[in-house]
């Protein structure tokens, strides 16, 4: 079976992030977490809003790396691969990238892709990177054929581990790295599951679940967790979207049931109101963990046993206020995995498998 | 935007229904529907182990089509369109089709396919069809751009009535069909939704779901029920999966929360033990009905309000004696909608909607 990690950027490959007047802002999740967490060494940010900085002066993060204003600049900090480090509801590819991409090409660079639109599926862009020899990595492609999901992880002896959420974009790929770290820190034999383009071009393999037809997303998602159940103990499956989005829910059940998790790590955002942009409130963690649980219990018992809550934006006073109040509403353990780590979060992990036994 | 309905196949084509060696059988469901609810008119269906018999004679159907051993011995019926009528998991296309559709395409017939394996995308087949000016209908092949889900039919004062089931297979498009049907008989706008193949080949318009990449499902659900919403009063959508299955549970809940029901009917067949073929145990009926209400009270307040349950091939006291237990489990009417009709059902719809106002 053709494999999504048979054919991803080595780990040696030089990234020159694209986030084209975007760095720092909401759409550049994507070049963030791939600045945070990802395991390619990074040449230079292209982002004309800001360049001149480095990426630490500019957005605070652990690097060094020179944000430059354009492609034809980013060439002397020999980047080997153009990553695109926006993306945009819907996915499309914005008309103006394309020059870019075509420069890079042509520069010798490949180009590494999360967006919907596939770029092997653009007659220019596909000929351009022929002509000169690149490789187009579209990341949320699915390798196929995929199997349709049959229950099969829920036999698993080792413990798998999902976040799921009150909304998208609050966080669930941050809080399942930092657990696989943690995991990784105490000595255990553990591996995260990108279930997203970010994950996927931070870890270099894995399988985009919402770019799965709907007959497999499910089965794709037990695929890869059984592949890693044959040489880990932890598995920390990243979650998409939330059960209460009225978009992306399918998404989400189908990585309940396709990872059956044993446990359950609830993200949310603590300055969130209201479902994405749209008129519905965001609903409580309680509301939340519920219908996680039952929805799992489905397939088999799980439990949500702890709550890493992203107060990104917030002073700490707000932000431990926050956390105290998840504590008592849910009567669990909370902490923002990024200011606090995840140590408490991980206890609770460790002691749900004892519980269980 | 381009929609799946825009280029089907006319009401007035005449139907070669193809069910080779499988007529009668569990693959043939999609054949079997066809006749009993499709619009087209129906000159033969193709099964050399049946040949000679009528439609009514070998399968009981209330049909006098004749069945013929082959293609060219269709052809004296005067088709206009081969309808591949069986469904296989994972639906790709069987070989031994391969010699029988080419042949149906020079003697001037469209193809209506149901497969995921598309025709268009069959390098043979596409020249085939486009040497003879014929049509390739793919009518799994969703329409695209498509939405993303956001929660409109929430608001929706029409009544939307979403099929739910303990599993895949079990009768949901039937009974939303005879819904539709009875609602007609009484007066109503009423219209049928329909989310898989065989309900597209029927009613000639509609989106596979199922087919629909992970992100969208919900979106094209939407998009039908409020088009819909327009020009009807009852809105009876097809059901797919279920919330228990382990592959389709996500497909199961994008149709909730895109079509955002008021009231779900529950459909079960009587002589299931397990989940499709899988070592898993069919769910009961309470515990389905709990986990669709929850799930869809996540988006509004909805109720399963009636069980429709499929009794094909138990003997009559049998069945009765189903159907009564299910009463009693539940506190629900429950009948079956090919043997007993809807009466009752369509009742218990109308009471909701009178208790909800």
């Amino acid at each position: 079976m053709e494999r999504a990690v048979a054919t991803y950027l080595e780990p040696q490959a030089r990234l020159a992030i694209y986030a084209e007047g975007e760095f720092g802002k909401k759409h550049a999740k994507t070049a963030e977490g791939v600045i945070r967490y990802g395991r390619n060494p990074v040449a230079a940010v292209i982002d004309s809003a800001k360049s001149g900085a480095t990426v630490r002066e500019a957005v605070g993060l652990n690097c060094d790396a020179p944000i430059v204003a354009s492609v034809g600049d980013s060439l002397k900090h020999s980047p080997s691969a153009l990553l695109l480090g926006t993306a945009w509801t819907g996915g499309a590819l914005p008309a103006h990238w394309r020059k870019d991409i075509i420069q890079a090409l042509e520069s010798g660079m490949d180009i590494v892709n999360g967006l919907h639109d596939f770029l092997e599926n653009d007659a220019e862009i596909s000929a351009v990177a022929k002509r000169h020899g690149r490789r187009l990595f579209d990341v949320r492609k699915p390798p196929m054929p995929l199997p349709v999901g049959a229950g099969l992880a829920k036999d698993l002896k080792q413990h798998v581990i999902l976040t799921v959420g009150t909304d998208c974009s609050v966080g669930k790929m941050t809080a399942s790295l930092e657990l696989d770290a943690e995991a990784q820190r105490r000595g255990k034999r553990s591996k995260f599951i990108a279930t997203g383009q970010t994950g996927i071009m931070i870890c270099g393999e894995g399988i985009a679940i919402d770019r799965v037809i709907g007959d497999f997303m499910a089965g794709a998602t037990e695929q890869m967790v059984m592949d890693a159940a044959k040489d880990h103990d932890y598995i920390f499956v990243e979650g998409q979207g939330s059960l209460s989005h009225p978009g992306f829910s399918g998404v989400s059940l189908a990585l309940i049931h396709g990872s059956a998790p044993k446990t359950m790590i609830l993200v949310t955002k603590a300055t969130k109101t209201n479902i994405c942009e749209l008129p519905l409130p965001l609903p409580s963690l309680t509301t939340t963990i519920k219908a996680n649980e039952h929805m799992a219990s489905l397939l088999r018992p799980a439990k949500v046993v702890g709550i890493a809550m992203n107060t990104w934006g917030m002073s700490k006073e707000d932000a431990d206020r926050a956390i105290q109040q998840a504590r008592e509403e849910t009567g669990l353990p909370c902490q923002d995995p990024v200011r606090d780590g995840v140590k408490e979060l991980f206890d609770a992990i460790i002691a749900n498998e004892e519980n269980s036994k």
